[in-house]
């Protein structure tokens, strides 16, 4: 027998347990391309797609066994506190998901043993793949830049990709006893190094035409090494999201990054 | 008969005269390399290499038809003047070529009419075709950013390539009634969006391994044009230093930048 | 007043005319896209769209000034044969305009001296001010390679535009008396050099994810200099579209190609 | 105490032996890097430089420690098995080290447990991590292709780090049951597609200015994840080099490849 194309369906789940996924959110831009996703899934099956007008009930009455939610910062906690609530496997990528909210579902998840909650703030493998890739080569190089690019509408810059990347590079580079990127710049009135985020320099491009980008520029004597990712579309977050579901009943307990579910060594 | 690479060095000069050179600031780093190069092309003669502490006489003493000055901003007008009294061609790569200076320069050219000179801030043959490239394209986007890379020893941000690059685009763009490209930032505390200069956005990223690098994005619906040149070494400066030697005995009068010796439309 | 995106439609016609524009294959996947771009453009009027059930007399009833064919390569002369006999300029993307066929136009347009018709290969800006900018540039350098990446659905190897890119440069090099590439080669037992088009090596990536890119890489003695477009979707090509409708009333007879209403020189 | 640029020379070996290294092939072009590049790091001493005429006594009269081997595939191995014999620990960049010679290099070192050997195809910290991440990431993309590109003056293609790339990135799907890459080409009458090696497509790019470069590309529904890696000069295989030298002595028995040093989970 031939194998798929990862990430793209047929693979068998990780849990015995039938995959039957009610989508909350279903009717915004990645809830959207998650019903389509599920739906095209042969082993994920999708019971339920709500709407901020539906009562969550609909999520029991359908039988879902799995909750992905999409929705908004505002009624996330809640959603998959009901999820945990009533046993349910969730998985989310709404924001807004504190250290604070998450300390609270985690002591909600030391009385349901059984369950798994996958939190993730970016559900794209290729970008989580390269934030790890990078943090883990920048305890080899003296220097390391980000460079960041997106469409023009975004209206915070640098992305929170960005920050979260540079936030995994400047902890493996304290932990290796890495000193600061070397830089001798005396004259810079407007600004062109960009912003200093945990110690690395980052830098956010706004290009029409673009979705949404990232280089991490390693450098050391004589070499270059560069990781960039290119999503190009919401389609790129649905090889993430479906890894997740497959997942989540295997990992009980609150996993927060979707590289907990990849095998990063 | 078979051409050579172009820049290489043997295809005959546009002068009937022969081109004897006098380099000045031989014992720089881009001296070293001039004099290598000089040496090395068929169709041109060293004939005098010049420290700081030789007297000009020795151009003369030498039969030199064309002076190669590469020193220092401080004496750099001073050997200009004296080729043009002599009745020599000069090249120059010294920085510091101040309109200011530049006129004076003009105004002496216009007793020796004969006699040509090219002042270029930059030789390499690459960057001035994507710098002059880049500004054309930059019409027909709504959105353009430049992202310069150079080692992290230099000293100043953004690079003075970057600076003329990003001239040459906003002259384009205003001729064509082209407007600021769109840019939603609201939100950027640490000044990742980088520098604006003339307009445009600059980014200065420094890094150990690399030596003189840009780009120029320029962004449409659905479309990204990108011109990146790499200077890897101060070999990248020679072809347009043989380039200036060749033509500026044709070419009366001061030219400034490389770009009027190349057929760019 | 404060000016417009370049291309995305609110400057005024080149015509006094106005530009009523009649879609033909309006049901395809450019035309879909053709019919929202000129119905979004304050200065086009969209009068007719039509399918390949329609008949042509439609678009005289409709009134239009204009024909934009976006069909197939069997019915694409009759419809633009059809426009010139009533006096219609004609924008078209269809291909299969051979040589012989653009000869029978032509000669069919000297009894029509004040129609104009555009049949352009390529709309997207990018794509061929990349590929004349690399012609152009490609006679300085000794060193030139094609490097074309599109999804892996695409049949043939390479593509029309690496081919068309290769003649270009091809072109421009043979006219400028610069000679083959440096190569070295003597080992290569599966091919990893690529195809010679045109004596301009090209390789062709396939890749899930990717669009249609291409990269012209320049080298020379430290240096590189190197043109990358990026279509990411088909909205690439309705700048250039609309480019071609405001133009070619102005310009009369037969433009093979959108480099014909670019400023290049 | 602030930290040094990493690889860049002062921090403690790995050892509590001092590390005095004779280089054999001192006077090859990498042998000249490295009599640099151990002479400048504190930790290390260099005892002893040999050239091809001389006796390698000179190793032992020296006291060297450690032997560091930069010579030609018919002499490497008759040094190894002199330093092994000797207690000595070596270090390897001589290429022809077939998996017969290991084998017999193994059986050689069981008699000396003490002594540790490192052969490294490829020095260049950044080369390999690239190779060992992009296999690791490979596991989740349905496509993968590379391109690697290098100066005109190399005579063979592939490059023997994207053969090794290639091999390592087939070994990690085939592993996680991945499928070949999609490629629904049926015309390619020149051989664009390139080199099918293992079952992954290379290509070879051959330009003046360039050194050694390397891409490897990951692309997914609506993603692309690239590593590239650019080696620019001989110096890019020096902290490698100094890795290596620190870490032998702790590492008993054969290594082969550099990966084995770092921590790649």
């Amino acid at each position: 027998m031939t194998s798929p194309e990862p990430g793209t369906g047929t693979h068998p789940g990780t849990s015995t347990d039938p995959i039957r996924v009610a989508v909350l959110g279903a009717g915004g831009k990645m809830g959207r391309h998650a019903v389509r996703a599920v739906t095209d899934a042969p082993d994920l099956e999708l019971v339920a797609e709500l709407g901020s007008a539906d009562s969550l009930q609909k999520v029991l009455d359908a039988g879902a066994s799995h909750l992905l939610d999409l929705t908004v910062p505002q009624i996330s906690p809640e959603n998959v506190a009901f999820a945990v609530q009533n046993g349910l496997h969730a998985v989310v990528g709404t924001s807004g998901w504190s250290a604070e909210r998450r300390t609270r579902l985690r002591e909600q998840l030391a009385d349901h043993p059984q369950v798994g909650v996958l939190i993730a703030p970016n559900f794209s493998l290729g970008s989580v793949l390269a934030s790890a890739f990078a943090a883990a080569a920048a305890r080899h190089f003296p220097s390391v830049e980000i460079i960041e690019m997106h469409h023009p509408d975004k209206v915070d810059a640098p992305s929170g990709t960005a920050v979260r990347t540079a936030g995994l590079i400047a902890d493996a580079r304290s932990e290796a006893g890495v000193g600061p990127s070397p830089d001798a710049t005396t004259h810079d009135p407007d600004g062109a190094r960009g912003a200093l985020v945990d110690g690395v320099r980052v830098h956010a491009v706004r290009l029409r035409g673009l979705e949404a980008h990232q280089e991490v520029l390693l450098g050391g004597p004589g070499e270059q090494l560069v990781f960039r990712h290119d999503a190009f579309d919401r389609g790129a977050y649905m090889p993430g999201v479906l890894l997740g579901l497959r997942t989540v009943a295997s990992r009980p307990g609150l996993a927060y990054g979707l590289d907990a579910y990849l095998d990063l060594g």
